[in-house]
């Protein structure tokens, strides 16, 4: 799978460093915002040496149909910011390229324009991407309908200076259909990032918790959202949408 | 729903504790195993008033046919030992009363008659009949379906006295195709239960967690299964298979 | 040692259950407020064959001198209202009967009145004496003294139904001069009670964490209180002042 | 106060970063084990400006005496291997500079010398040398006197490819007087390092927990040692010699 990456940000580097230890993943190149950039190479940057550099550029230097087609790719990773879809998006759907965009937000206009281009190719937007995070929301879903008399709390702690409540824990309320005045809010230290969703029975308690160690855990994600969405048919999808059908666990051992 | 419990020691007790307070629920009879007993109904036995107080009889007094002939049920709970269905299994089948089961364990001898009984009425058989642990073993084989890579470890915790490792453990282990010798037992004071799977990958974790507070969660899960299995065909039943159409959630945002 | 304990409500039963089954403790009576009830001893209450069945009284049947005289103790243990140790302070400080108060609020007025009895005798009062709490809050002041830059978080879990902040959670923000306001509450199903202070700093976190499964923990406190109270002179103690001892661990392997 | 680092690997590294950031800590020098390195100082590695850059050496550049000399500190912080002290030891010992020292483990015979350098200056040794661990440890301890009735546990988590028990959970074990066999060891994915002391009582439990976020955290606690250790005098220190007066909590509200 060959990859170009937007976006090379702290996310944006990340998410580069685990592309490029990836097997079976190439990481063509990344584009930066800036053109000046001490280094020319992924691999050169984080000191390690690899088949494929990871070469970097910036978008003063290119046209997107200059850059789809000098460096083919099969998916693009946008870690960047909401603008940058503007400069790929048509050629890459054109191409019939994938997009995954971990983008924070979209203004509407911008979104219309996505839902767009998914009629011409796959399109995968989540703002957290992580594998974890998402599992936790479905299987949050799950628990509810199980059990909607349980009460739920979600409870979410991160580094003092994090202002406001995490985004990702109002998806989550957003999520559970639940009030997002109702967050429980840690702030304390470095804590990288830690989101439990409590559920109360009379009898009993069953946490479901997320805890970020470092940014890579959005790298890991974009790579399962980038293999996923390579093998389902355009239209746009969540992450969500992705890990749906590893919810259709087989039937354990009904007899009939 | 009309229910008749068969066994009354630790747990029986918390899960007739449970049922009589139910509203939608009308405990009709308990069967113990002795004779003696200074309390008539559940209800005087735990000084709570009730329309419905819950009989306590004993087996000596009665056949199974007598017994369902003049105190009709809807469905068996049976939190007794593995000889009473030989007393109740028959006639219950034949007059299509469901059976539910937590049972620890059935030798292979009657867990063939039980499969018997199977194809005449519902019978669910659950060893750990919460709704918490059993969703947390569904929830975790999903989780391992998407990320086959990432490590798990169990981990229990009961009261210092608990001898072994925990036969719920032991259950999750199997069912995750886990070896059981990995499974961490901590033993402390009087702790009730906690079961923790956890999910390492290589930046971030992901925890499911099930405390138990007391032992009348086992009322829950064994009403909820009673009355989900009264909506099914005939047929042997756990109860994940009870619990896995939760998790067919719907899509989300998906387009085409 | 021999107690008498006044109040025999909930907190009061679980309390009187640890002293009857504690071997070096003689339980002589428990004070009840009304006077009807069908069990003359606690023993007889619990189920529980015992030397010394705790005789259960009622406030109408005694005068304190008649009570102290027919049936001395060497402690009195209070889980009842602001209002007992009028009936029995005089009588008990006179005779330099030791006095353990778990009553959670005493008017000002009365408050006076235990200093003076204080005088007389030795008076401990904590409105939560549970060993676990009081030992929480003193580690936490240490770490506080040794990291005064690290942020503090209190977070307090209990069942749905538990209305405002949690006494005892106010009690471990005012020990650790913080605001009331910043303490985070959950209130979920039936968790029994849990209590966590956490300190985050830039590169690690500490949790010191509390979880309350019965309340007979107050039972096991109040006895540690009571034996600890008879070792010392008279005056007026907190649980702290107690646990404080156990501060000062010897030095380990400084030099010199 | 003025600092020479021995150490730049991994955790020498993260260190440097905290004590370079230190507003009143002057990071002179960091001395490497091999020559070659294309930085010149802390500030130029990490892309900080800052007034004290923190110049890099190799110990073929220099003599002891000579570095002492030419650029004098008040304390040397060992992050190195158990040679190094055999190269400064002497020489900062004669000046009395004060030592600091988180070396895994040193041979019975460096020991010896260790110790006979702390008869002419401040000596603090501590393999894990966090505020955190130490903490934990000491208010382990504590607990375990003020009840030695209750059932202690051992959980350690690390990332998975960490071999053996945790050398930090042995401590705890020694210093608790445990069985270093009874530790309890979780290994999944990059959990950074986690160790949770759990104290079981009848019917409560007390966690103390410790979780580290990076390898930071030893840079707060070389600096907090290394302060503490210039206000004592000549001996030989572990971090809980350093942290055990700040248990002397003041006595609360006794009377007498």
């Amino acid at each position: 799978m060959r990859v170009g990456l937007f976006g090379f940000g702290r996310a944006g580097k990340a998410v580069a460093s685990v592309l490029l230890r990836s097997r079976d993943t190439q990481l063509c190149w990344v584009m930066r915002k800036s053109k000046n950039f001490q280094y020319k190479s992924v691999s050169e940057f984080l000191g390690v040496s690899s088949d494929d550099p990871g070469l970097i550029f910036s978008k003063s230097e290119w046209t997107a149909a200059g850059l789809f087609e000098h460096h083919p790719v099969d998916v693009v990773i946008d870690f960047s910011s909401a603008n940058s879809i503007g400069f790929y998006g048509n050629e890459a759907a054109g191409r019939n390229v994938a997009i995954v965009s971990a983008v924070s937000e979209y203004p509407p206009k911008i979104l219309k324009r996505i839902q767009a281009l998914a009629s011409k190719t796959r399109v995968l937007w989540s703002p957290n991407i992580t594998i974890g995070v998402n599992f936790l929301m479905l299987a949050a879903r799950v628990l509810r309908n199980i059990a909607p008399y349980s009460d739920v709390e979600i409870i979410e702690e991160h580094f003092k200076d994090k202002p406001g409540i995490s985004g990702t824990a109002k998806r989550i309320a957003t999520f559970l259909e639940m009030d997002e005045a109702s967050i429980k809010t840690i702030r304390a230290g470095g804590i990288v990032g830690c989101h439990e969703i409590l559920f109360g029975f009379p009898f009993q308690t069953v946490r479901l918790k997320h805890e970020s160690i470092s940014r890579e855990a959005f790298g890991n994600g974009a790579l399962f959202a980038a293999k996923s969405i390579l093998k389902v048919k355009n239209g746009l999808y969540s992450m969500e949408d992705i890990l749906l059908p590893y919810f259709k666990v087989r039937t354990l051992k009904s007899c009939s």
